[in-house]
């Protein structure tokens, strides 16, 4: 298959795919539409169609798609055929929630470890605690393929260089600002008042 | 000025440019180019000039922007000069960190309540704490604009029909699936695991 440039947009649709996929397939739903995924996604048939074609199309035109094959195809395209090494760095609110979801180690991500520069309560924290100050060492001695930030705004770009400095190539953001990485560094960013901004906006342009 | 019908990639990069434009607000800088508010968002010039043709404009081509108009421009088309009645219903770490998260009320999202169907500790919750049983008397004497769904996924379906049956019209959903509303009624998702996934995207196509 040729390396395409996959719009931004395509990508994102890829998971909501999988996950209707998911569903499918728990229903014992063998065959799927363009049709019937473009009406799940809020989408058209063709964009469908268009959006599996950067990917070498999956199926034959009139068939309809297998919904375990297709499910595989896109789990291998998202890499979620891997496992990934995560660790947490900021222990607020939702460094814990992500700390105690179970939904992402099925997929192969697992969380190992979480850091704070403070003592915190660990409490019914399923995910070992480290303090700041051992995290150079623990990246030494462990596999890690993805930094969870999730500090407050203010010192989430130092917990960055920090990071990086000790060789972390993925990040994923929820702190709510902007963090600038080199180029060789991947970072993905998921920020609760852009999504709360678009719902306003719906809500102000309704008609 | 005219409506149009802006795209969800547009309407996904308001917040982004409005991040940005406080920033720059914030260091006294006073007048932006679309060139570098195209490299602040990783696009080029020529679509942040179309972005902003779907409302009008808002500049002469050569002069730059103003940052604080723009910023005010951007405020008014995604309703944050308005202010919003808002309630929780779950009581998970998500739900916790939504309620006690500050930087929402500065733009007029003001959390007035927070429900759960147990008994909850409510140490550390700056929000009032209702049980689900209160919740349609709720309703029907405060103004709901905006009901925030951080419940589990099994039970987020009964919780979206229950507050939709109340007269409730938006949702903001953090439960892990999609929810089926009636027409008229707007909802955001926002998914942990989607942006999870579009990171391994990357991490797994990376050249």
């Amino acid at each position: 298959m040729s390396k395409k440039i996959v719009s931004q947009a395509v990508i994102k649709r890829l998971p909501r795919y999988y996950r209707h996929l998911e569903s499918l397939e728990k229903q014992g739903i063998q065959k799927v539409s363009s049709g019937t995924l473009a009406q799940l996604l809020d989408i058209t048939a063709s964009q469908v169609r268009q959006d599996f074609c950067n990917f070498g199309g999956f199926g034959q035109q009139g068939y309809g798609y297998d919904v375990v094959t297709l499910k595989e195809e896109l789990a291998n395209i998202m890499g979620l055929n891997k496992t990934y090494n995560m660790i947490i760095i900021g222990v607020g609110n939702i460094g814990r929630a992500l700390a105690n979801y179970t939904g992402f180690k099925k997929e192969g991500f697992n969380i190992n470890a979480i850091f704070d520069i403070a003592d915190i309560n660990t409490d019914g924290l399923s995910v070992n605690f480290y303090k700041m100050s051992e995290l150079q060492n623990y990246v030494k001695n462990n596999a890690v393929d993805i930094a969870v930030i999730s500090t407050q705004g203010k010192v989430a770009q130092d917990v960055c260089n920090e990071i990086i400095s000790y060789g972390v190539k993925h990040i994923w953001n929820f702190a709510p600002i902007d963090l600038s990485v080199p180029e060789d560094v991947i970072i993905e960013n998921i920020s609760m008042s852009e999504s709360l901004y678009v719902l306003s906006y719906k809500m102000t342009n309704k008609d």
